[in-house]
């Protein structure tokens, strides 16, 4: 049997290494464009920043060896032709013709089964300039160097990045401090546009600029500007002109499906390639996987593209086993996405908020702050955790993170109930592992739940940060009755008037100082008091009451900007 | 609405606070017989090991509040009557007599809804001297107070732990040190017993005879002994005498069941007091909750006893969710408990393996060993997991993790699983998050799945670490082809005859060295590596090929004791 890959970075190598194993027997060739494969592309930006110092560290095993074209033969039994590029799929003979990009020899290469491994590339935004010397984007080992090299032996001190997705964010984390000036433009209204809503997103951005970054939102780039010598030195936005030194580009990625289109092979509405369940094309000889292939999403059934290296490995298994004859299907994905940076965990799964209300749910959302680990336990920090659900049913339908603190495995343990389609209530006991190390004795997870439960049972109504907002700009009045101690409210006051600071063991004796026939938001640090004093007032007979949902804590991030966002 | 609540630690509290919330009517008292109320007991430990410098801190809330009996009047609406122990039920009137332990003084208190949370006590050994001075256990701050003073005053220099389970261990963990010596003697055969399957036991106790505990194993206590001034100063074993300072036991727990067992309130097999599923006792006015309570495990259906600061918590809000007429159930437990030991995460979730195979299933296991982030990413540590599931169904029955690496929060999704009755192939694509920082590409959950997928489906045969000893011990022959680097080798040789170290890259060449008609078990750091190998010499036909699961880094906690093993 003859198996033939197009790519060799994340999901061709996988294919080949399980393929083998299955079936010894197979005769598997692996063509890739480039001279390095099977490198740990999600490890650039690290490498930029000098967590990863050398950049062979992410082709490498475990054990230390480098992933290279020996090491398939060696170790794999595949052949890997690097520098080669294919050029035309024949799908009537089976055959492939393919181009040494170093000696420009070309041939036919035979194929029972065909794996398209091909890949993304970035996105270039159609503007003018993109051309020029120190525009880079951040894709390939190739760019890190290049860019680690400039600002190294070149000492640039400022960079503009164009695109606050989750690669842009991770370069702008690696590259900014006291020596690296970095501007990061994004055309839509918040950073992390795919991953977080904008409440969440704004505590990203709170976080960024307070380290410095030159943030830049709702910006629409026109043209980048060259200097005599070719290279980039301007940024021409709407906002303005930005002096820099270099470009990068991080503005997504777009699936390479040229040699699936030019045979026919279907391709989805996302634009990449549609594959079956058993990550088929429409010709059934023909696999396709990775970053050049569709999902589909478990909570919509329908197509996405969000190519991750995760999901590229996963595939390449199933493609293996497909074609070894074990027949295996690809279940559909979560769209979980991840990343650290600026000390921040930021990560969502399932739905977002948008999202949902657009697929018709009734949707009801809360966010809480809380900790990690027990307060007492040394190591502890805040993490701040958004749920979306059904309110009619129940059902879970996304989640989203943002803190200092553990919460990447969190929103992993609500992945795993959103893939069990899991409801609130299912949610609400989950045994999960309690000691002072590792979480609260309710954890987070738990506390989100039943405070949504909360929610959707009526308890004592509640605004997140940017619903109380909303009513201050509609000119609603509130009597804001603040329930932290004297000491926190000293150290991190409320900007807003009509401040009346209740300390919540005072409350029972001192509701009575709250002007009545007001509107009254409780507030404290992480929501969860100012939820106890609303719980108080009500049984006190007062109306109108409601709390501050995440507290200080999240509604913190608007403070930069309050008297703007009022 | 009269309240009484009878425990004032944790389920007492948590039901005092959430009912007061759901119904600001209701008249809570609750009667504890201790000083001190609502405090982190888990943290006990961590007291006695300095990372909690001062007692209080078990006591405050997040914002540095004593959670004292000012705290819950002013800020719960609940009064706490401390030194305050209940006598008597008196279910027909709907009264408990209790009395003031100060003042001897006794009074009837009444009550519409009675919550029993009286906790559990420590369990003492039925041998003589339990009543000797400087024997201690570790339940109550007081006992955490005292032994700490006997450390820092008395400079007692060694200490003498009965009993292996989770109190034991993180006790041994807090006091073994270059200042103090600890001998633990369990009479089981491994430690952690309650928690983990003996070979995942190997790994802690290795690491625990790595830093000095002198773990005696099958050790029976027969008696205590003490001094002049009635101190212990012998534990007397059948593994001989140990000379010591200061006994702590810990034989675990029994529940608080007199007050419910003298009115005849229904009592569980596991011998904590029977609830329904609203936590409901045998009398519809008294609910029963935390340490004092059963439970059902979510997998047999069957009542067990797994008292925890987290269930207790749930516990105490469903508890108060029903009295206030909301009619809430607590759902079953997984038995997922947790500790970090020795700079080792432990855990389990779900049944162990001899449980598993009592209730009848088809069981099948796997051990793996992985890194918790990418090798290139500064931080990454290893773990090992095991899982066991139905070979029939492909039922997640349990798993267990033992590693320095991030663990625990593996188990919470593997317990999210299992509650949900996932199968294997439903884990094999669970779409988990992915970056550099938090998981490789192919999260160790999924590695463990997708190993013991293949281990079901039959690919290539796999021992684990007990059961290649076992064939040794039975006097089976095998060549050992170990397939690491040579200088993994030379840093860490295996202990047994017989040893062919192949380096992976160089077996397609050199298998021909294997002697024929041997059984061939193939050895790597991981058991990643030796699988492939496996793969491959079962490729070229090779017969009676097997590999060691998890790989050099579980079995080598076999080593200490190797010779005598075998």
């Amino acid at each position: 049997m003859k198996v033939l890959i197009i790519g060799g970075v994340a999901t061709g190598p996988k294919v080949a290494a399980r393929l083998k194993r299955l079936r010894p027997d197979a005769e598997i060739t692996v063509v890739e464009q480039g001279e390095v494969i099977s490198y740990g592309a999600c490890g650039l930006p690290l490498y930029l920043g000098n967590l990863v110092p050398q950049l062979e560290e992410l082709m490498m095993t475990n054990a230390g060896l480098i992933r290279d074209v020996k090491y398939f033969q060696e170790q794999k039994g595949a052949k890997f032709l690097t520098a080669t590029r294919a050029l035309k799929i024949n799908p009537k003979d089976k055959t492939v013709l393919v181009k040494n990009l170093k000696t420009s020899e070309e041939k036919l290469l035979p194929y029972d089964y065909l794996v398209l491994a091909t890949g993304a590339k970035p996105f270039l935004p159609p503007i003018p300039g993109t051309e020029l010397g120190r525009v880079y984007t951040l894709h390939h080992p190739q760019d890190a160097q290049t860019i680690r090299q400039l600002l190294r032996e070149k000492k640039a001190k400022h960079i503009t990045i164009l695109g606050a997705g989750l690669i842009g964010i991770e370069t702008a984390d690696a590259l900014a401090g006291p020596r690296v000036k970095v501007t990061m433009c994004e055309a839509l209204d918040s950073v992390l546009p795919k991953l977080l809503d904008t409440d969440m997103a704004k505590l990203v951005e709170r976080q960024m600029r307070s380290r410095g970054v030159d943030l830049r939102l709702g910006c629409r780039i026109e043209a980048l500007e060259g200097n005599a010598e070719g290279e980039v030195c301007r940024v021409i936005t709407d906002q303005g002109v930005i002096e820099t030194e270099a470009v990068i580009i991080a503005a997504g990625v777009r699936p390479n499906v040229e040699l699936a289109q030019e045979i026919g092979l279907e391709i989805g509405a996302t634009g990449a390639i549609k594959v079956d369940k058993n990550m088929r094309t429409s010709d059934p000889y023909i696999f396709a996987g990775g970053d050049c292939a569709e999902q589909i999403h478990v909570l919509t059934g329908k197509p996405v593209y969000i190519p991750l290296a995760s999901t590229a490995n996963k595939q390449g298994r199933v493609i293996a086993d497909n074609i070894a004859g074990r027949p295996t299907e690809f279940s559909t994905v979560l769209g979980t996405s991840v990343l650290q940076a600026f000390d921040l965990n930021i990560g969502r799964t399932g739905l977002g908020e948008a999202e949902a209300q657009q697929l018709g749910y009734d949707v009801i959302t809360s966010v809480v702050s809380g900790l990690d680990n027990t307060h007492y336990y040394p190591m502890h920090d805040g993490i701040s955790l958004k749920l979306i659900a059904d309110r009619t049913s129940g059902k879970l339908l996304g989640a989203q993170v943002c803190g200092q603190g553990e919460g990447i495995k969190r929103l992993d343990v609500l992945a795993t109930a959103l893939k069990f389609n899991a409801k609130l209530e299912d949610l609400s006991n989950l045994d999960l592992g309690y000691a002072p190390p590792f979480a609260t004795a309710i954890d987070v997870v738990i506390h989100a739940v039943n405070t949504l439960q909360n929610k959707r049972d009526g308890l004592v109504p509640s605004f997140n940060a940017p619903e109380i907002l909303a009513e201050l700009k509609a000119g609603q009045e509130y009597c804001f009755v603040d329930v932290r101690e004297q000491d926190e409210v000293q150290a991190n006051p409320l900007p807003l008037d009509d401040v009346l600071n209740i300390p919540l063991g005072e409350l029972r004796q001192r509701w009575v100082d709250i002007p009545p026939n007001k509107k009254v938001l409780a507030v404290c640090e992480l929501g969860i008091r100012s939820y106890e004093a609303a719980c108080i007032l009500k049984g006190l007979g007062r109306e109108q009451i409601a709390y501050l949902e995440g507290g200080t804590s999240t509604f913190r991030a608007y403070y930069d900007n309050l008297t703007k966002d009022i």
